[in-house]
């Protein structure tokens, strides 16, 4: 086989925070595949073909691309933020896995780029500056049981959270029910930063306490991170606080 | 106050990993602060200082930083992969917190990198495509008993496990009790990515199963992934195996 499939995390959404190695590969690639949001940040090399696809087929679009690479093409798919963190790498790992061996040596390669969490974080402090965990809201593929029950252990044993498809219209009452848990579980002052769009013209960030924090603060371009009994926040007059959660864990919870 | 204070990820070691947004932070510096081997990796610019220091010692540098960009500089201070994921964004928000109130206004930014994990993940396939945690198993700054508590909160619920820090040679057996904590919970067959100073000319990956983990496998530039119990091996004949953690949770553990 002569082609190659290579998986590229855009970052965020701010092009100055991707990388230099996403940006040669896209550049390079004869075919990109694509949820339509992130293939429309990028405009068409010459020659290029831009293949792009609605959200929810990512396994369809995995097939579409390994299959074309197989036929020769240089083929990108893009995800936003990074490659490997809810988003394409798994998707073409299943595809490979369920296509004939002659389809598992094709030239593979994995290009990270900034995860939303990071991008988040950046803009709020340090919040992931302890042990932290990333966690799926959405139940589509998974039970909703197995979501609460991650949730309470990772805050149960002090984890900060950093919930990635917090909702949608299909998923109406699932971060309402997850503030529940978290809220029965820390202390209500808990620091929660709401990043939406974050690097992008519409960002916006808010940081809220955990008794305020509500569905309504999200949508499906939010990224939420829920601070451990040991985030701290610090007032900054005429700025906005910065959250942070302190390396060490020896200090006694607030 | 005219100085600024950024704190910069300088990603995994490969200069292509960097972003745009970090070359440009660091070009434009008047003083660069680090751990030595991080700013190795920087020629200074013209009239550009550095400022080097020793491995833990992250407090006292973000305290100098913080006293000189409020002297009126353009400081930046490196961090290797993302600046707030177990770096120094959190000693910087520390110093900050510790710091008379004037200091609290200083024009701080955070720009984050890719974190060890991610650019190990890339290597491997996409082991992080399911929910995941990150935990250091440095017991410099938290008790060992709240590392063990949490590797056995975060591998019981089904979370994929980063570990950073995994070893030194101030602490010899922390790795070795961390892998008998997760083969008495996991399958003993589960894949374990050992990541070494990837992105680099000395890159090493190794993937063994959980069974044959081991802490001579892994030194201080190493991250580890360790899978859940649904985490897959791809064979690939001629290449190294693809690791992947399923998108969905639904189908039976193996």
């Amino acid at each position: 086989m002569s082609g190659r499939l290579r998986v590229v995390g855009l970052g965020p959404g701010n092009p100055e925070q991707m990388t230099f190695q996403a940006r040669t590969v896209l550049a390079g690639a004869s075919d990109l595949f694509g949820y339509r949001a992130y293939l429309e940040r990028l405009k068409p090399e010459p020659g290029q073909t831009h293949h792009v696809s609605d959200n929810r087929e990512e396994l369809a679009r995995a097939k579409a691309a390994l299959a074309m690479a197989a036929s020769g093409k240089d083929v990108a798919i893009v995800s936003g933020g990074d490659a490997g963190v809810f988003a394409m790498g798994a998707a073409v790992c299943e595809a490979i896995e369920g296509a004939p061996d002659a389809l598992h040596q094709i030239d593979l390669e994995i290009v990270p780029g900034i995860t939303a969490m990071l991008a988040v974080a950046a803009r709020a402090g340090a919040p992931l500056g302890n042990d932290f965990c990333a966690l799926s809201l959405s139940d589509n593929l998974k039970p909703w049981e197995l979501i609460e029950a991650r949730l309470r252990a990772a805050c149960g044993a002090g984890f900060v959270l950093a919930l990635y498809n917090p909702t949608s219209r299909a998923r109406p009452w699932q971060l309402a029910r997850a503030f529940e848990i978290l809220q029965a579980q820390l202390p209500l002052e808990t620091p929660v930063i709401f990043g939406r769009a974050v690097g992008r013209s519409v960002e916006s960030v808010a940081i809220v306490t955990l008794q305020a924090a509500a569905q309504e603060k999200a949508d499906m371009a939010t990224c939420i991170i829920v601070g451990s009994a040991e985030t701290r926040i610090i007032s900054r007059a005429g700025l906005p606080p910065l959250v942070y959660s302190p390396r060490s864990s020896f200090r006694p919870a607030r």
